[in-house]
C-alpha cells in the first residue's frame, strides 16, 4: 500500500527554535530515499506505507535523542486504491484546472 | 516507545455517512486490546508505537476492503521522555487547574 | 453556518507542561457559552462559524498575553448543510451501529 | 496578529475527485491577495488573522455553493510574538542548517 503524508513534528520543551530538530528529520527523510518536498508547515513524503511509517518513528527518536522531552506530531495520511497518483499528480490536476 | 495519538479517518468517495466505516475502526481498535476512547472528532489511542501504527494500517486495509476507493486520515502523535502519562492524566492535569 | 470543531493548542518556547495554557483556554471556551467536550488531544467546540473562530482568537491571545512566545495550534474544522448534526450525534451514530 | 496556516479542506459525498473544489479555493485564496502556497496536502497562507480566518470560511461557502453536502477541513495556525517570521523564513531556516 503506497501512501502519501503529510508530516509535521513538533518538539516541545527545547525553546522558541526548532529548526535544528526540523532539518534532523529532514535528513532522516532523506538518507531513506524517500520521494519528499518540504513546506513551510511540514515535509509532503511518498512511498511505500512501512518505509514511511518508520522514517517517522525514526524521527522521533531521533529528536528525542537531541534532548527533546517531548514532541507532538500531526500526520496527514492518504491512500486510495483506484488508481496510483503521486505528489506531483495531485497539484497538478489543480494546477490545470486553474489554468483553464 | 509509548505513544498517544488522536485518530481520525476520513473514508471519500463512498457518500455523505461514514459511520459504518468509523465503526470498523473501533472494532479493530477494541479487539487490538489498546486504550482508546472515541470523541466527536477522532479516537484517541494510547499503546506501544507498533501496535498502535499496525492498528492505524489495519484500519486503512479494512475500509478499502469496505469499499472505500480513497481515504484522508489525520493523526496527532504524542511521545514523551520525561515521564510515563496517560490519556487520562492529561485530562486530569488540566482539570484540577480548572477546580482551584 | 454551524461549525463542529476539534481544537488542539500548543503552546511552545514554555517548558515541557502546558496544562497551565490549555486550562485558561478551557476557560475561554467556557466564558463564551459554547457547547464542548475537552478530551486527550484537544477539545470538541461546536456553534456558530464566527462565535467558534472568535474563541479560537481569543485562546491565541490569551496564551500570548500568559507570556508564551510561540503557538502552533491544530484545528479540525466539520461543516453540512445536508442536515443538523451535534457532536453527540456524531458519537452516537457510530455507537449505535457498534451495538448492532 | 499575523498566523501562518495550511490549510486543506476536504469535500465530501461529492465522489473520489476534489481538485474541482480545491482549484475553486485557490482562486478566493488568489483574490484575497494573500501571501500562499499550495503542496500536495494543503495550501499555507499567510496574512493578518482576521482576512486569512475569513477567506477559511468563504472557501467552506464555496463549496458548499458547488453541492458539497459536508466539509471536513484540517488547520495548522501558527502564532508567534518573539519576532516577525514568514512562510518563506521559515523554510530557508531550515535549509540553511541543511547546507552546513
Amino acid at each position: 500500500m503506497q501512501v502519501i503524508v503529510d508530516f509535521c513534528l513538533v518538539p516541545m520543551g527545547v525553546g522558541v527554535s526548532v529548526s535544528r530538530h526540523v532539518a534532523a528529520c529532514q535528513t532522516i527523510i532523506e538518507e531513506a530515499g524517500l520521494v519528499h518536498r518540504m513546506h513551510a508547515y511540514g515535509t509532503n513524503i511518498e512511498g511505500p506505507w512501512d518505509e514511511v511509517f518508520a522514517v517517522v518513528k525514526r524521527c522521533h527518536e531521533a529528536v528525542h535523542a537531541m534532548g527533546a522531552p517531548r514532541i507532538n506530531t500531526t500526520l496527514k495520511v492518504g491512500t486510495r486504491t483506484d488508481r496510483e497518483q503521486s505528489m506531483d499528480d495531485k497539484v497538478a490536476s489543480v494546477e490545470d484546472l486553474l489554468r483553464h
